[in-house]
């Protein structure tokens, strides 16, 4: 470590045990924002959060939204000759089922292994308290901060974000800010420092296949009535290609070329059998012509994500459904429009069903653009040196598959320049049972953006 | 009405509020034979069964099997000179879910504009108590009938008959019958009388496409995953061709082409308005080549009754599961074996699904040849006359394209000549809510199936 990380990481083994205590506070909150029974849990999550930033020497304001609130806090005394960085997080996290599989109760925080096991242990939460972590100790030792602060620290990121996006409007003096962080990715190894240099969009729809007024025997009707199952494979199956490519007219027509030059400095190297070891599948399921990473990152997808049709519980039932139904998501790469792409996908779908079955293809809200940064930027390179002190080593630059849809509006509302950052693993087992995070990279993580802050800070003197 | 049946009418209009207090006493049995939580409902409903046959003047044997019991009963002094009939039926009844769709509870039976409402009312109680009522009411009043008769009426067809299948061998001595009527069929109209020529066989199976050891996060894996949904569309949507022939190679090796000549007695029109009426479903859903009704009738189906994979429900999940499963069921004309049809289709499917996916399709037991009935023998000629002097009008001769897979295996143990009858409608509900039975078909049932058994005891003479 360098001696300004080693510091960073003598003040976190000094407060170690009350930053874990406030953590495991942090973690006990049930803030579930996508099941409504859970909604007063996630409003004590905010308040608590709320006096958590006061008592850390936060000015915080409690945004009431459509839907959960958002705590914005700020810290403006750095002087106006340094930067101001806005950062991002969400206190919210994602249902616990099927609960049985939990080896510990999902908000009952439990160390093992070095390993915090909760659910938000790392997504969000975790990433969210090792941040607001150092910036209590920095303020706290130093009496100062070295930029100006300002955190938003949303409640919906796990179901949509409508009501931050609602406000952003409104909002945009105060969110204003040279640089955005945004603290809820990670690495592609937990020895491997990387900054992430972009995110895919994302939009969802659901198309129902509708055959008759009520379920029908199979016996008496199989060879007269439409099966709404047979339509929904017959649809599906034409989506794509035996080359993996989307088969939706129009649906690359914005994809840039891939330019391998410009992406020289993305780590797309890929280990197939560690792949199919830590996941036991076969990675063989993006396009043909593109290697699995470029095809993760760099390429748009067209995911079944559900099927449901008739029956499919234990034993049999001989029915021909009244209806079937399949969720889709599309993950989207830059100038790929989320409205455009699902009306393009909608459209082909009701070209495509055969005669005799209506389909209604719905495209949900929450969907939002791809991002991605400059590896030359200020911020970003502020982050990848921080990152090489604590590990010793040059950073790797990568991107990311999934989205954060708010990235782009938050940005565009703050004026400010993103940076992708994070501590996860892809084994952290996040949205799934047994969600953990390990302590060692809570710490890193502590020590990483305390670290990117003060050259921020410094770099602008 | 003949004055035959003239008089059978008058004999159920005497009886009738005693035959519909016992037919609602029956019909109050949870008898529901594939949920394990009701086995002491269907016990209870066999002995109620057998107390019922013993005071009808009939000996009666209580048969255990592998699962629920076999009621066997039979009155054998018609003498020597005339047939023994064995009439087959079954006590069991379909699950009640959804229950929330019923208008009245299920298992308390409600005549509502001429209607019994119940589960059960028609399938297969109704039917096989106005057998038992006639039988009953011709002996009390006439003090003999006028042919031996056997009945076998079983606990577990709705659950695939394993337990009377495993009897057959040993009991068929017991069994030994000229003729054996499966009363368990139906009209395509409510005033056009016929008897069903034949009926499909099917064998039912499961495929499992299985991808990960997890479910997988569809931002960070997607493009990289093989999706199960994938391969099951791809897999499933290669069943038929875009002429809706199925593709299993060697499927129809054993069907007999269509005999125009040999169907000539079969009525096979078909309204396909009045069709879309009744199910809101067009009946585009067989081979194109055939009319709705040689379809459902005279050719066999691959249908795929039930997929699921993945995340259905209320909002989104951005999934790609770990396994998607899909349920389809053959229907199969005579010639066709159901385990080597299954076979067939097993081999197909493992040989098409795409690599990085693995498949286990496991087939179902409980399957069953089809059956075809001779329209010239001298039972179906009863029976149809039967019907013809009940409805003062010709009588038809119909298929029907379900399968009741017992009947091959009883009718060889039995050595018997088979008819199909019965009183069912489409409109009836079977299988689902609000299952229900018409007070006149019952009737019409009493005095036909009385009918028909003098003819046969009279023509014997």
């Amino acid at each position: 470590m360098s001696r300004e990380t080693g510091l960073l990481d003598e003040m976190f083994e000094k407060h170690r045990a009350e930053i874990l205590d406030n953590y495991f506070q942090f973690l006990r909150f049930e803030s579930i924002s996508s099941e409504q029974q859970y909604s007063t849990q996630v409003e004590s999550c905010a308040m608590w959060l709320s006096s958590y930033l006061k008592s850390s020497g936060f000015e915080v304001e409690y945004w009431k939204t459509s839907g959960h609130p958002t705590i914005f806090a700020h810290w403006l005394h750095a002087g106006a000759d340094r930067p101001t960085v806005l950062i991002y997080n969400h206190y919210d996290v994602q249902p616990v089922d099927p609960v049985e599989l939990w080896e510990s109760p999902p908000f009952d925080p439990t160390l093992r292994d070095n390993q915090i096991f909760a659910r938000g242990a790392q997504d969000n939460k975790g990433q969210c308290f090792y941040v607001l972590s150092a910036l209590k100790y920095l303020l706290k030792e130093y009496g100062s901060l070295p930029v100006n602060i300002k955190l938003c620290i949303e409640g919906e990121e796990e179901c949509g974000s409508a009501g931050l996006a609602g406000l952003l409007k409104e909002k945009q003096q105060e969110l204003k800010a040279e640089y955005l962080f945004i603290v809820d990715v990670g690495l592609r190894e937990p020895n491997l420092p990387a900054v992430t240099l972009g995110l895919r969009g994302i939009v969802t729809m659901t198309a129902l296949f509708v055959g008759s007024n009520t379920d029908l025997h199979s016996g008496s009707h199989g060879g007269v009535a439409c099966n709404p199952n047979h339509a929904l494979v017959e649809v599906l199956a034409k989506l794509h290609d035996s080359e993996g490519q989307v088969l939706v007219p129009g649906f690359y027509d914005k994809v840039a070329a891939l330019d391998k030059r410009a992406i020289a400095k993305i780590n797309t190297s890929f280990d197939p059998s560690s792949y199919e070891q830590l996941f036991g599948a076969k990675p063989f399921g993006g396009e043909k012509k593109y290697s699995p990473l470029e095809s993760a990152w760099l390429r748009p997808t067209l995911e079944i994500n559900g099927v449901g049709g008739g029956y499919t519980g234990d034993g049999f039932k001989t029915v021909i459904p009244a209806h079937a139904v399949a969720k889709l998501s599309s993950r989207l790469v830059p100038h790929q429009e989320p409205a455009e792409i699902a009306e393009l996908i909608a459209v082909y779908i009701k070209q495509i069903t055969p005669r005799g079955i209506h389909v209604e293809v719905s495209i949900n809200s929450g969907g939002g653009k791809g991002v991605r940064t400059d590896p030359d930027s200020r911020v970003v390179k502020a982050v990848a040196q921080a990152y090489s002190e604590v590990f010793e080593k040059p950073c790797d630059f990568i991107l990311e598959g999934a989205s954060i849809p708010i990235v782009p509006e938050l940005s565009t509302a703050a004026g400010a320049e993103v940076v992708l950052m994070g501590y996860g693993l892809s084994t952290d087992k996040i949205h799934a049972p047994n969600e953990h995070f390990g302590l060692d990279r809570f710490q890193k993580g502590f020590v990483t953006i305390g670290r990117a802050l003060q050259i921020l800070g410094s770099s602008s003197n």
